[in-house]
This record gives C-alpha cells, sequence and structure tokens, in this order.
C-alpha cells in the first residue's frame, strides 16, 4: 500500500454510506480507481437485483477517487453531477466499479466509470452501468 | 390512501435498499412521487454530509414511482438511465426527494427531480440535487 | 432593451453558429434567456424534423446566456457540461429555447432548459426537449 | 463502400443539418462510425472556436448511426438522450466524432462517442468532447 492508496483509503473509510452498503476499495493508482460490492438482499430494488442507487454510489466514489489522485494534497473532491446508464440488470455475486479519469483540469476533473458485474470466481463479467461525471476541486478543510 | 399509493408502496417495501438507507414513502399522486430520507451518521461521504448516492438513490426512486404512476397495470418501471446535479452540500435533518413525470410514453416516460434539504421543523427548504431521467417499462415478471 | 439585454446580444451576435442556424434572441431577463429558431430544410435529420444537435445548440445557448446574466461583469460563461432528452420528434414551423438558472454559483451555474414546438400563430406549443446544464464562469479574454 | 455505409450514406445524405455545418461521414464499420467537421467561422460560438452544438450534431450523429449498424433492416434510430461533457475549447482545424456501440438492445441502444480536434496534418489530436448516449430503434417509415 503506498501512500496515494493510503490517502484515498482515509476518505473512504470516513464515508458511512460505503459501509452502510459494505463496500470496498480494491484498487488505487494514478488516475484509476476501483471499489467493489458483494451482492446483499440489503441492497436490492423491487425485483431482488442490485439498486440503481447503490451500483451509482460505489462508481460515484470510484470516479470521485480516481480524480482525487490527481488532484493537489490538501484538497477534497466532491461530485458536480453525473451521469449513469444502466445497461442490464444488476444480477451478480459481486460488482465492480471501476473510475477513470478522462481529463483533468485544475478545477474541474472528467471521469468514465463502468460496473462490472460478476458471478463465480471466473474472470468474466458483464458491464451493467456506465457513468460519465464531472468531478470539482474544493479545499479541505482545515 | 388509494390503490395508486398502494400498489407503490409495495414496490417500495419491497426495496431492500430503502429500509437500509431508512427512506420513507411519503406522497403518491398520478405522475409525481414523493420520498423522504432522515439524515444519519450511515449514510454519509467523507466530510460528515449525506452521500450522492444516498440522495441519488432517493430522487431515482421518486422519478421510477412517478413513472409507474403513469404506466399500465402489469407492467414495472426501470431505470434506463439519469443525470443529476449536486448544487451544494446535502446538509440537513431530513431530505425530500420530489419525481414529476414529464412527457410519458409508451415505452419510456421522462421524469424530473429534485431533493430537498429541510433543517427544523419549518417549511423552508433548499434544492440540493436536480435529476433528469430516462425510465423504461417492462411487463412485471409473472 | 436593458443594458443586460444589450451585453448577451453582443455576444450571442458574435457566434457564427446561431446565424448559420438562424437563430434570434428574443427575451433575455434575469436568469433566464429565450432563444427563437424557425424551421427550415437547413437544419434536419434524415427524417426531415429538425436535428438534435440543432435544438441542443439554441437551447445550450438559451442555458449559457440565462448563467451570463447572473455572471459578474466581465466574465464570460461556457459549457461545462449539458444533457438532453429528446421527448418528441422536433415537427414545428418554429422552436423557442428557454433556458434558467435554477443555481448560480461564483464558479458553477446550474440550468434547466427547454425546447417548445410552435405550429401557427396560436400560443400552443410542445415541449420537445429537456435540458439540464452545468455552465462553468470564466475570466473574459482582455 | 459496403452496403452497410451505403445505408447509413443514404441517411446521412438526407440530413439538412450535416450539410449546413459541413460535416462528411468518413468511417463506417460495424459498431463505429466517424464523422469530420472542418473549422469554419460559421460553427463559432463567441470566443471564436467551435460551438458546443455544432461539436454535439456531430458526435450524436456519429453515437446515432454507430447503433444503426446494429439495428435490424427497416428500423430507423434516433436519439432518446445524450449527455456531453466539453473538456476544453474547440479549437483546431478540423474535428473528427468517433461514436461507438457500448451495448445494444433491442430497443435501446446506449453508445459512447468522443470528438478529437486535429490541427495540421499529423496524427495527434486532444479530445475536446465526451458524449454518452442512449439510442432508440423505431420502424422505418413506409
Amino acid at each position: 500500500m503506498n501512500s496515494l492508496h493510503e490517502r484515498i483509503a482515509a476518505s473512504f473509510n470516513a464515508q458511512g454510506l460505503m459501509s452502510t452498503l459494505g463496500a470496498r476499495l480494491v484498487l488505487v493508482q494514478d488516475g484509476e480507481v476501483h471499489i467493489e460490492l458483494p451482492f446483499s438482499s440489503h441492497l436490492t430494488q423491487q425485483q431482488g437485483f442490485v439498486h440503481a442507487g447503490a451500483i451509482t454510489s460505489i462508481v460515484d466514489n470510484a470516479c470521485g477517487y480516481a480524480a482525487l489522485t490527481k488532484s493537489a494534497p490538501g484538497s477534497e473532491v466532491v461530485t458536480a453531477e453525473f451521469k449513469t446508464n444502466f445497461m442490464r440488470p444488476a444480477i451478480g455475486e459481486r460488482f465492480v466499479a471501476v473510475g477513470k479519469v478522462q481529463s483533468a483540469g485544475r478545477m474541474l476533473t472528467v471521469c468514465s466509470g463502468e460496473v462490472r458485474a460478476y458471478s463465480g470466481a471466473g474472470p468474466d463479467y458483464k458491464v451493467v452501468a456506465l457513468m460519465q461525471a464531472t468531478m470539482v476541486s474544493v479545499p479541505a478543510n482545515a
């Protein structure tokens, strides 16, 4: 674990929602972050699949933390806006949200994200959601 | 409570995520649905405000159920996509997501939503998020 | 015509695209701008309706100029991003894009827009498109 | 030129707007379409760069025609909605919009697009805009 990972993990662990959902930070590298969410009946919509809101929560975070890897020390990243397409039902045993920086500005960072659904132990997955997001750098609280 | 409310409530209560977040269905009328979420430290992002993912979850649902009030009996509504702007930090004691149908088609319904933050017992609120969403009608499972 | 209108009109008239499309600035007030586009076969998509790109061009401008009415003198507004839903074919004799500021920040302004299609001289219209946009204030060139 | 290219070109050439903007269809393959737009002062916004509306018009078309390459013969594709981020000013001698299918359904197809700005004859470009779009298949007119 490097200092970039530590910085992101400290912020991730301070998020009540990630713990409530059962999400885990699994990869941090320059411009890219992965967050994993195991299936749970606590996360479902009315048909028993994972709710779009839970899927969005992890990919929003993956994008936000990807942006944070590119931002100046002492700054914080918040979401200005995002757009998510849901391409198929979120069916799977676990989900991995991948967030990547597409363009990093001083103020605004554009990221793209996807959420991959895995069933079983194999490497195959289906992309269930695509995100395009705008993150904004703000000074961290003193 | 009318039959439209009952139909929506049955679906809402079948969603594991709404119970996990602590959200409540508070208004159902033709083309408009309200969902309330009290503040909880289980819902926060790293600064202690409510996470964009929790805010999105309730306004996605408010929009989806608003669309469902316009759909044929025996059909289900799922989210094709949405876009959300976060205009200020989600600070408040409770949040009310308001979803409204803007255009109802046979297949696709376009909705707009907003999330209002309330502090104290008064009627004043601040809009913390705006959503524009596309919902799609699908046949309900037999 | 007031000075706010003059400021917006000067910028509008400097846009080559608006003249190419045949668009006209028809209303400027604090936080709201209207732009009109008459139908022309120069603007069509493959079915003969007005192209989504032309519709988007005028509502993007209506939103951007609505944001400019709220920005400091000497600043310029550019589009960070927008999202547009097309609710029905853009059929009509003329189209009016209405852009409104929803939340004006120092840096980012969130606007909503709609495009109304008119046929004949009457006041009735159909909303053919809805936009939700983020505008960013930048210093004007010296 | 194959029959897929011919089918797309016939539709492209029926669009008044593409000719008005000066856009050209330059590549059609299964699930991917490129459209080129040379710089012209007829396309500008108030600072002299290419207008977001012109940029959006070509990438909307690139996405729509990419979707059409995946759709059944006798069907038409129209835009349900799109979202575009503008990452830097559209400065260049020519712009190439690249649209790709991400997920093709019977009814809805999700595409991603980007617009590349070129200056000079070299292969280097800068991505000025990113789109995420939902296209809908409709029966072609008889």
